[in-house]
């Protein structure tokens, strides 16, 4: 027999950074995925899911901060020694099943994933150690129609989930850009790197002024944090900042305009050939119909991973929201992806190019949020009021006639109420579950054959707008009486006053 | 830049014990689950999401094995040292997160999860340390009807999967019913109590001569390992031996035969209370309509887990499956649950009574193959043939016809190749991806304004059944030529012609 501890009773709480998820969120997650889905799905994506834990190996040194390997995980030792981590992201487990099923996979392989990712990382406001990721990635091409399609797939993901054109932009750049640019500069094989790349990731959000003292001395925030900068000269920074700056080809009219832009940029071959990629994947996406509004080249764009080794894409939403010191700013990125053509050659000592594109699906689910005003909590199941404790079979009889109607019809949620709580406390507990409304059948119910059906919604409603409750009562009353064998109708027809 | 590391190049291989899974099976998954939480949606149930990772010390000691308190699950230390575990199942978060958030849950409080559990045991064929478990509890009440409602609910999820009465049972015991007969062998305090419990368990598997060895001396299985036994004396193992083989009320066809079933059981206060509650859980059931064929009562059922404190349920299937000896037997238990009222009171130091009922997904989905005759592996998307390798843009804005349909119609799944490969290793490409058809434009078809549509499973029949191909031609070409403009209805008549 299991006893209560109490001397060394737990405390019931959840590590710092994780969250539980409560049902009105659940249900709007589920609306989300399968819209994603669906639009994944035409563009011929299949699913695959792999474990939450992976040999660390396994998953790589491609964590999201490559200079501190081991940290950013969540590592723990297997019983034969062998470390293992929870994913960190789905690229890498995917890199790992490719290699690990090449020879049997069509090729090019083409899944989407959705699920949980964790990050040992000090969580923050909206920042989480668990989080959902969705994914698509096609693995074992290299054309740059494959990076096109994603451009293109993320526009209609975020359409279909009733974005409007204007609301939300794709961004393209490509890793190489700014590689030719580093290698211009004479950073190409410096420690200060991944100094720069990150620096020029926070252009967003800190700006041309934020950005320059990041790659010369360094930056103070305003809460007095200081972090240190890559320390290059003026004229390394210019040429860098040139870059950021570059209009890219989307913003002249015509397609093709790699020499008036390249112009702006470092010349050599890298940066040579960075261009013509971009116009390559723009020349497709223009093709089918997608314009500069939807997606565009902007040269800001870095995305943090390490092992991007190509063109690189991020969805971003362009309304705006307020901060938390009541500004406007961008809602921002809600996803990003792009090529990295070396991840699945780890395992094989092969070439095998991949390209991808992931969703941060809590983030988008908060930008939806924003512009459509919240979440419904949605209906509750109808509750069976426990009038007679003794009675409980009747009324779980009497719900099951509602779960499943004997006619055929859709079945309804309903429940019995079970705790011990008197007739008040019931009703305060079906206004709590969002019951549409109350099945009532005392002992004078029972005598008579009736059940009084009594309308949540329309109830509350009534007692908070009307004065004359007399006068209500002539028209819509919201508890009603009715033969025993007529409560399914009676319960459908609240149901789809509510509806309507 | 990424560069390959050959020389600690990492084997692409997954921990033992852990799986991928398939975009088929992951299809099959989806279907079942929607299902699963149709039924629970409509007994009130709304869904809950923890998070993956909990504080050790919150899931507590109630491991599937007791006696080693912390063996069976993956556990880490966090950056303050303090452990961290994954969930082994989603009833230790639940009453984490019910004494977390106690004051403002509607009570009862009713929610359903579904997710994956991990437990770090030794993996065995179809026994894996990661596996998807869907389960609903009922938190703060002691009521037996909540336990009914777990029956029903049971059997209700089980038919709306389509398995037929006969081929499942719901079986009902009580914890409290192998205490009462511990007591009156003098076993209740004994340190032998979970050796015992588990040996009852494995009834349905060894039979009586396995648990009457396991009870007494130990027991020396086929493949020669040796599990030692309880050491009990032949009248206390007469005496469990009997309380197995009593039969409960459900066997006569009268309800309420406590009287005479308790004259096979000893006579204790313990076991008197047990046969109560398992009557009255009966006399529910009976009345909303579930005869014994679907829900009995059976002395036999203990579940593993020591966290639980009254009646106890399992939910069987009974159809035979060959096992690995190629010897026909019951496939078994696909969920289970019961009643723990102690496991929140580890946090509140009060009683808050509950009760549950939780699904093995992939045994299920198992289960399910056996009887539907395995996965359907689905239709794959529509597959465009690259002939031309400098028209991809032509091609992608000729799928995005299909995926958009300008007539509003339903999207249809369609990719563009995007390998190199020639145009024979391409029509293999699409048969692997199980692609309905392929859409061909090369330079001819493009210069007559025609696309065409090759439907590869009449080609594939065709190709397997008739001999004389020329007959075949005049009736149902596998191969047609249409005006560009016809494209989508044409695709749309290969799609209608696969599902009819």
């Amino acid at each position: 027999m299991v006893t209560a501890q109490r001397a060394t009773s737990p405390e019931a709480r959840l590590p710092k950074g994780f969250r539980d998820t409560s049902a009105a969120e659940l249900r709007e997650t589920g609306r989300i995925v399968a819209k994603i889905r669906d639009v994944y799905e035409t563009y011929g994506f299949v699913p695959l899911e792999t474990p939450a834990l992976e040999y660390s190996d396994a998953l790589g040194k491609f964590l999201p901060d490559q200079d501190r390997p081991n940290a950013g995980v969540f590592s723990l030792r297997d019983e034969d020694g062998q470390w293992l981590s929870l994913r960190y992201d789905l690229t890498a487990p995917l890199a790992r099943y490719v290699a690990e099923n090449f020879d049997a996979l069509p090729k090019p392989f083409r899944r989407y994933a959705f699920g949980p990712v964790w990050r040992n990382e000090k969580p923050g406001p909206g920042r989480f150690r668990q989080f959902t990721q969705f994914d698509a990635d096609t693995v074992g091409t290299d054309s740059p129609a494959a990076d096109a399609e994603f451009c293109m797939l993320a526009a209609d993901t975020l359409a279909a989930l009733g974005i409007q054109p204007g609301d939300y932009v794709i961004k393209l750049s490509n890793r190489k850009l700014l590689d030719g640019v580093l290698e211009a500069i004479g950073l190409s094989d410096s420690g200060r790197r991944l100094i720069v790349l990150r620096a020029i990731d926070k252009f967003d959000r800190l700006g041309l002024q934020g950005v320059r003292q990041l790659l010369g001395g360094g930056r103070r925030d305003e809460s007095g944090d200081f972090t240190s900068g890559a320390e290059l000269d003026a004229e390394q920074i210019h040429v860098l900042l040139t870059t950021l700056q570059a209009a890219g080809p989307s913003s002249s009219a015509a397609v093709g305009t790699l020499a008036s832009w390249a112009t702006a940029l470092p010349a050599n071959a890298t940066v040579a050939a960075a261009c013509a990629e971009l116009e390559h994947i723009e020349r497709l996406v223009r093709a089918a119909g997608y314009g500069p509004e939807r997606i565009r080249v902007d040269p800001s764009v870095v995305r943090g991973l390490e092992y991007y080794t190509g063109p690189v894409l991020e969805a971003e939403l362009t309304f705006e929201v307020k901060n938390e010191a009541g500004h406007g700013v961008r809602f921002g990125a809600v996803g990003g992806g792009g090529r990295y053509d070396a991840l699945v050659e780890r395992f094989m000592g092969r070439k095998v190019p991949a390209t991808g594109f992931s969703i941060g699906v809590s983030r988008l689910q908060a930008a939806l949020s924003h512009l459509g005003g919240g979440m419904l909590a949605g209906t509750g199941p109808v509750v069976v009021i426990a009038m007679d404790k003794e009675r409980i079979a009747d009324y779980q009889r009497l719900a099951q006639r509602l779960r499943q109607p004997s006619d055929g019809g859709p079945p309804i949620a309903v429940e019995v109420y079970l705790g011990s709580a008197g007739i008040k406390a019931q009703m305060r507990y079906a206004d709590k579950r969002n019951a549409p409304c109350v099945i009532i059948q005392g002992g004078e119910e029972r005598a008579k054959g009736v059940v009084e059906v009594k309308d949540l919604i329309e109830g509350s409603k009534a007692a908070a707008a009307i004065r004359d409750s007399r006068e209500w009562r002539g028209s819509r009353p919201a508890q009603i009486s009715v033969p025993d064998a007529d409560l399914l109708t009676a319960v459908r027809q609240v149901l789809a006053r509510h509806r309507a």
